[in-house]
């Protein structure tokens, strides 16, 4: 792999991950005149098909971490994987580490989130926790008592290592909720949270920027469409939000940022319920409920997270169209993607489509399209036929 | 330099040349999952600042060339400079190359263009020709007759190799003209074209995506104003442009992409006059002309010039807003770029920057910026003070 130099005063943003979220980010970059440096896994990871300064290493190697950090300007993430330890070091060696460990424990570990939002009287929904290593009979006492406080069914979640629906269960008994805790031993520091089971109408986001300095933009808050706990559906703005409750929500988001010390693009899933919003869960980075924007915004959230982690001015993140609807290109055994996506661009000349570069396998996100108009159900029809189609799940 | 291999089933767009255009289409590349392999002259050019897969090599030295295209699914240009014998070969060994060496010899010779040109009634200015070893004493007279068919002052152009104003003169007497074409020696195939000096309101630019099967799309109108021969600036659409002028410019560009068979973009530069339109330039590559419709277009003509070259089918032209204003940042000796684009950011939440990875150099194209919106007086204002404060022209 190869390094080149550019303009000399232009930054290097170090980016933890390969992902699609690193690789997005390289067209925003690319504009910016940002050089970007990747730290992949694989030499074939999605950013670092796209991308000049690959280094090819393991985000829990410190060796890995620090010869790639060597030289950068600042180090971001494309996942929250990455142990809060190797991250102080880096920060003690004098790196601009953005968001910080202090912020990113909080998107890495479920119960510290929790505890943090409930200490500033943000909405949650109720909550406790169990210790990894607590003894059978004491698991089997907590959970009793947090299912006959918010009845019946609860939620259990692995503080940490979840993602995409992994790492979450619904137990419906105290019995369920015993074997799920006994079938799946965690190693400390992880721990076991319950929260009550919501009722929601439907799931929002609000994703704001934040800079080092303060400087901060909230997006316009989004309906996210979750399948199995996958990420499936967007659509910017939410339909028939009530102006007060996305105020609230954006509010909520901008709280978030400021208790937790966020530095780039922070993502807060939360409920809508009858009682108002709860919030779910953080992302702190570029997040698959903002990727509406790279076609739908006047700045992409890819591009206001590297000018917020550069402590460069913040974008404006106004939408360019009435809506934007995305939709994920989720895997599966059938299909021929390629001639799949001839079909869809020659069907709607309007649409976005954004592949990963991935190898098609069931289950794995393997792009995104954006349609951006004013029509909603149309919008929606022509996301949901391309998607489904790149994805081999319709061949009509 | 290196290489991976991404999905194993979508192409691989071989481009000629590391500058901006190359750089600019990366984008476009990332999202729709397509891998470009760049061959640069140096590592440090712009495009190989941002591509995973860049050869170094000269584009008219044939080993180079030939080893870089080993493996692409189709040849592409970031320049019109590559010797048509080099593309025959390539062709000959079975590659696509697009546009391909007859098409392109329209973009290299001017003197071929005018001829295919007029022989297909296309409005052009009054022209002749002579050759480089033309005897002086013939050269003098045949200046002497077009000088008086169509009026002193004469421009004088070399049929190959101009660009960015270079390679053209006014002569406003046959003794200047003498002394131009005598201090100027060229080499055969190169040739002196001679055309009339045209009186016009406006130049405009009609830009055009046409794929192998022959489907073509149609950008807007737009205006270009031009400095020195450099463009300075472009207003998609072209303001106040009557409307059967708009469709007789967009019919232009189409008869002339059939006409020399092209594939992928073409930009065909007008003189609007008090008569109607005639052909100035043309370009077979993405163009100054469309760089506004990165922001302003559903489709940017860089992912239009791929996915026209690929023969995938093309996407939408349209405009995205009432305007958009482009302004080229063009170097000077002065000024710190980084700091000037902290500066115009804040200034302006809404405007988009597009930096090239250049090192400032006085004359050079660094970057362009786009804004988009209603106000066009206002869009103007803030794109040139954008422009002129990130070139150090101004600093306030």
């Amino acid at each position: 792999m190869s390094s080149a130099s550019s303009v000399d005063d232009f930054p290097t943003v170090g980016i933890i991950g390969g992902g699609q979220l690193a690789r997005m980010a390289q067209q925003a970059a690319i504009a910016l005149g940002i050089n970007i440096r990747v730290l992949a896994a694989a030499e074939g990871d999605s950013a670092a098909l796209v991308i000049n300064d690959v280094r090819v290493g393991n985000h829990d190697d410190p060796q890995a971490v620090f010869e790639f950090a060597e030289g950068v300007d600042v180090v971001t993430f494309d996942h929250e994987h990455v142990p809060p330890s190797i991250l102080r070091e880096l920060q003690a060696s004098g790196l601009s580490v953005r968001p910080g460990p202090d912020a990113l424990i909080h998107a890495q570990d479920k119960i510290a989130m929790r505890r943090a939002l409930t200490d500033a009287g943000l909405p949650c929904p109720s909550w406790g926790s169990i210790a990894a290593d607590a003894p059978v009979e004491q698991m089997r006492e907590a959970l009793a008592a947090f299912g006959e406080k918010v009845q019946w069914p609860i939620v259990l979640k692995t503080s940490r290592g979840g993602y995409d629906g992994r790492g979450v269960w619904l137990a419906d008994t105290l019995e369920e909720a015993v074997s799920i805790v006994e079938g799946n031993p965690l190693e400390s520091p992880a721990a076991w949270l319950l929260e009550e089971r919501v009722t929601f109408r439907r799931e929002l986001a609000a994703q704001i920027a934040r800079s080092p300095h303060g400087q901060a933009v909230a997006y316009p808050v989004v309906e996210t469409v979750q399948t199995e706990g996958i990420c499936r559906e967007v659509i910017a703005p939410a339909p028939d939000l009530d102006a007060d409750l996305a105020i609230a929500a954006q509010s909520i988001a901008l709280r978030v940022a400021d208790v937790v010390g966020v530095t780039g693009m922070l993502a807060v899933e939360m409920f809508e319920t009858a009682d108002g919003l709860l919030i779910n869960e953080l992302a702190m980075r570029p997040h698959n409920s903002g990727h509406w924007s790279i076609d739908g915004a006047v700045t992409s959230q890819f591009e206001n997270h590297l000018r917020a982690v550069l402590d460069l001015p913040l974008g404006s993140p106004a939408a360019r169209a009435p809506y934007s609807v995305m939709v994920n290109v989720i895997g599966t055994d059938k299909g021929d993607l390629y001639s799949a996506y001839r079909h869809v661009m020659a069907r709607d000349p309007h649409l976005k489509v954004h592949l990963y570069g991935k190898t098609p396998r069931r289950g794995r996100k393997l792009g995104h399209v954006t349609v951006t108009g004013e029509d909603l159900e149309s919008l929606r029809e022509r996301a949901h036929h391309a998607a489904d189609y790149l994805a081999g799940v319709i061949d009509e």
